[in-house]
């Protein structure tokens, strides 16, 4: 059972042909939540999932689950999957590689004819990325608890529509509850970061999630003449800013390893070149998968930036505007994993996932494990976004195994 | 003779009648250069003028001269002024106090009878703010030989206008030749900056104005995902931008007295709160009244910002886009101002220009100096900008002292 291999070329063929609905001219996707694009990567993934033999169940959320069955079909299910919606600038194997990693699971266990004790379903999750209805990952949410159903259903797009109308415009609103037993959930996704392709190694065995902290930061100092105004008179924002975000790095670096810190936006008020920055606004995100050091950076970012600001004599609003735990995965779904590597003599390693998937939701309420595989340069959210079709297929053969460990243990 | 005053109340009167050509809602003014204004504006500079007994000569680029005669009209003419154009939201102060206080200057002569040896004349430069044409002091710099009289003329504004148009569209294309032999220039001035409000000090006698370099640089890194991209992989642009902002911070505080080290203007791509910013843009204005301490500041720039950028693997693009050197008032004329501020017993003190005014053209070519008052809060540039009249009225008579000085030497 251990020698059995997904088929490479064929998960491969899936995914370019699901590549084409919302394909780009830069061979990237562009395939947002609830549109007709959506509806007819779904409509195409039942196809699939049909001419399998299996039975689809669509939930409120338009979650869709495509099952084979197991020996004892009272028994939960083992469910894989993610999501099928893109970023506007999207690449073709986040999030979808997942899905169809998922049927090719069940494909494979279909030509070899092998019988699970539990049954075993590929999944579709309704908006993961939250670029046309915030938030991400709104319908694992849902499934999770962590959302109620009236929340997720009216979330809204730019244009004032709301999820539950998209759903039934496109028939994807279902009637089944959402949430229900899950055995195990397993969820394979391209890194988006560079370290498994600069380590060279195949297999991401995903330990844990990053716990977030996110900031919000505005100081405010006296808006002057660059020339007239003594160095010593100076209230400069900009400065206090700069100093800040030098110590955000340092908080970085110190909290090795896996700590995250990141100054991405900034703006500065009123940004002339011959006038001192009365105010600037930026923001901070903080992510450590082990919360005890997230507070601890928290602590620090706290104490450092109103030192700054007192040194500055510079107002400071500083506001913590979202805290997101970090997820340890399930210990036995991420030894299936490693186990599944490791037989099949793969490069791996143990890795931690620095952006929220599906699967951070699923796991409050399922023994939950994520496969990575390396992408391009580290790449995602772009139309760049590539992957290595062998990688692809050691992946899917680690969701496999770890997957046949499950539904039969 | 030294116990003669000018009139405050004429004196601000003309301020205040002036100020309401262009004047805004909230007390400021906006007079662009050559709009129908500025047309007003000089129309009634010469009303006034002429009503003083003064001759008036316009050159080609629109500076306008207003004569009172001397004892000996073959001698060079003392010279008084500054301009009447305004930034968009402007004060009705800077500048045109310079002009007004000059008009003072020769009524006051005229009331106490008094000839003088020289000619003294009252002047207004065209488009010193650069608001509507750029550059600044354009007027003032072909006058000095800085910019020859075809460029001047060709300066555009958004619209296309070249300033050329726009003189013979008001009727203030003059005939005389630009440039002339001056004996002495004195221009008048609002601090711009808060040292003489908060040193409770009358008079600013002005002995250099600082020089200035601008630069742009340029940080290119790597934009990655903030949560997968581990620190020690980064190429954060933002983070080089910060240390060479602290650093820039620190050469103006280290090059004390008289350094100013301003970063104004930055702006980060894509500027995105959960992505590492992959490109950094931002401007550096260094100024000093020491031409070597500039030149040293500079050298501190390239070398730490290069050192910075080395350090963090970003590409640097460094681009000095402009260097205007020191300025140094001739010793006479800084003199002149310094005896008569403490001839009427009013508290002064040196003082470094940090803005440019047309006085530093000017002086390339005649001996000039410049007379500092406090401004409120030293805010300019700005609908708040005000200034007391007391102040206004003493600066006045300094400029009337120091002009007297040298027409009569």
């Amino acid at each position: 059972m251990k020698d059995i291999k997904t088929n490479q070329q064929r998960l491969w063929d899936s995914l370019m042909e699901m590549g084409e609905i919302g394909g780009t001219e830069k061979g990237g996707c562009c395939r947002l939540a609830l549109t007709d694009l959506d509806k007819q990567a779904r409509d195409l993934f039942i196809k699939w999932c049909e001419e399998a033999g299996c039975s689809i169940r669509i939930d409120k959320m338009g979650n869709v689950f495509a099952r084979r069955p197991g020996r004892n079909n009272d028994l939960p299910p083992v469910v894989m999957g993610s999501h099928i919606d893109t970023q506007p600038t999207g690449g073709k194997f986040d999030g979808v590689y997942g899905v169809l990693a998922g049927l090719e699971v069940i494909r494979t266990l279909n030509d070899n004819n092998i019988e699970t004790e539990h049954p075993v379903e590929a999944s579709i999750w309704t908006n993961e990325e939250g670029s046309r209805f915030a938030p991400a990952m709104v319908s694992s949410g849902v499934f999770a608890g962590v959302f109620d159903l009236e929340y997720g259903l009216s979330r809204a797009d730019l244009d004032g529509k709301t999820m539950g109308e998209e759903l039934d415009r496109i028939g994807y609103a279902g009637e089944h509850e959402v949430g229900s037993p899950v055995k195990a959930f397993f969820e394979a996704h391209i890194e988006q970061g560079p370290i498994l392709e600069e380590e060279d190694t195949t297999i991401g065995v995903v330990t844990d999630a990053q716990g977030q902290r996110w900031y919000e930061v505005t100081l405010t100092g006296q808006e002057a003449h660059a020339g007239p105004t003594p160095m010593l008179r100076r209230k400069d924002a900009l400065v206090g800013a700069a100093q800040i975000i030098d110590e955000v790095n340092q908080i970085g670096l110190t909290n090795q390893p896996n700590a995250c810190a990141t100054v991405g936006l900034l703006q500065v008020f009123p940004n002339s070149r011959n006038v001192i920055p009365g105010e600037v606004f930026f923001t901070v995100d903080f992510r450590h998968p082990n919360d005890e050091i997230l507070s601890k950076m928290d602590q620090q970012l706290r104490e450092i930036s109103a030192r700054i600001a007192d040194e500055l004599h510079l107002e400071m609003k500083f506001e913590e505007i979202w805290y997101s735990p970090p997820v340890p995965f399930d210990k036995g779904c991420v030894e299936s994993v490693r186990q599944a590597a490791k037989d099949a003599g793969y490069s791996h390693r143990d890795i931690v996932s620095g952006a929220g998937h599906d699967a951070c939701y699923i796991s409050r309420v399922a023994p939950t494990g994520m496969v990575f595989v390396p992408c391009e340069n580290g790449i995602s959210h772009n139309e760049e976004e590539n992957a290595d079709p062998a990688d692809l297929h050691a992946g899917c053969n680690v969701l496999f195994q770890a997957v046949l460990n499950q539904a039969n243990g």
